[in-house]
């Protein structure tokens, strides 16, 4: 089996304006907003690398508490990314926080999902954490 | 003028779909495809990351020309992503190819504009780069 490709495309629709049509063939529009020029007719690039890091980290722990048997009724992952004030902007820092609820939910049993993410198996945090610091917390609430 | 701040978060919906709200206030679903254990009822967090960089790029490259006074009349960038076999299973090389169509597109001027948005102002393109070998390759079309 060769290695797993991902693809995507823009088109420029007018302005700052693009649509965008991924591999999964889902379709988005993305634009910047109007202080950067756009007219924020949908999410900036730089909000879907949060959206993707948020996404990614979300459906790893959703999978580890799940093989945890934990009984989670509920995740919230918020992304807040600091960018740098100088070319090319990008997050210098990534604070991401995780908010479970649930049964009886282990705060050690997330912990464990939360860090397993984070060393293992999230794919955006591994790269954006090359460029980034990504500091994480979480809280444990009741369902 | 404090840094800038970009913020997004995802909430999970079931299975491994998400519902993401981005600091601009756009919503979009996410999921894995099928084949990672999704419904693919929208783009993957990874596709995202990709869909991003087009984006970043995309934008750089639509201001670019519009200040060299070129006549663009349409642009596509596509991105492929290849990832690593083994986990976190970050991209390891990411091709970009734009295709740019207008009036008597100076060729140089493509040239001048990809590579301002590779090395200054692209954002996710920078990011991504520390982790990726990030390639490109341009086609410019008569309208």
């Amino acid at each position: 089996m060769g290695k797993e490709i991902k693809t995507a495309a823009v088109r420029w629709v007018e302005g700052l304006e693009f649509e965008a049509i991924t591999g999964s063939e889902h379709r988005l529009t993305l634009d910047a907003n109007v202080k950067a020029g756009g007219q924020n007719h949908g999410p900036s690039p730089m909000e879907l690398l949060l959206v993707g890091l948020a996404g990614c980290t979300g459906m790893d722990i959703v999978d580890v508490l799940k093989k945890k048997r934990q009984e989670v009724t509920g995740l919230e992952v918020r992304v807040e990314g600091t960018r740098a004030e100088t070319y090319p902007m990008v997050y210098t820092d990534i604070q991401v926080t995780y908010v479970v609820r649930g049964k009886n939910v282990s705060q050690k049993a997330v912990e464990d999902a939360i860090q397993l993410s984070e060393t293992k198996y999230c794919s955006a945090s591994a790269m954006l954490g090359k460029a980034a610091r990504i500091t994480s917390r979480y809280e444990v609430l009741p369902e």
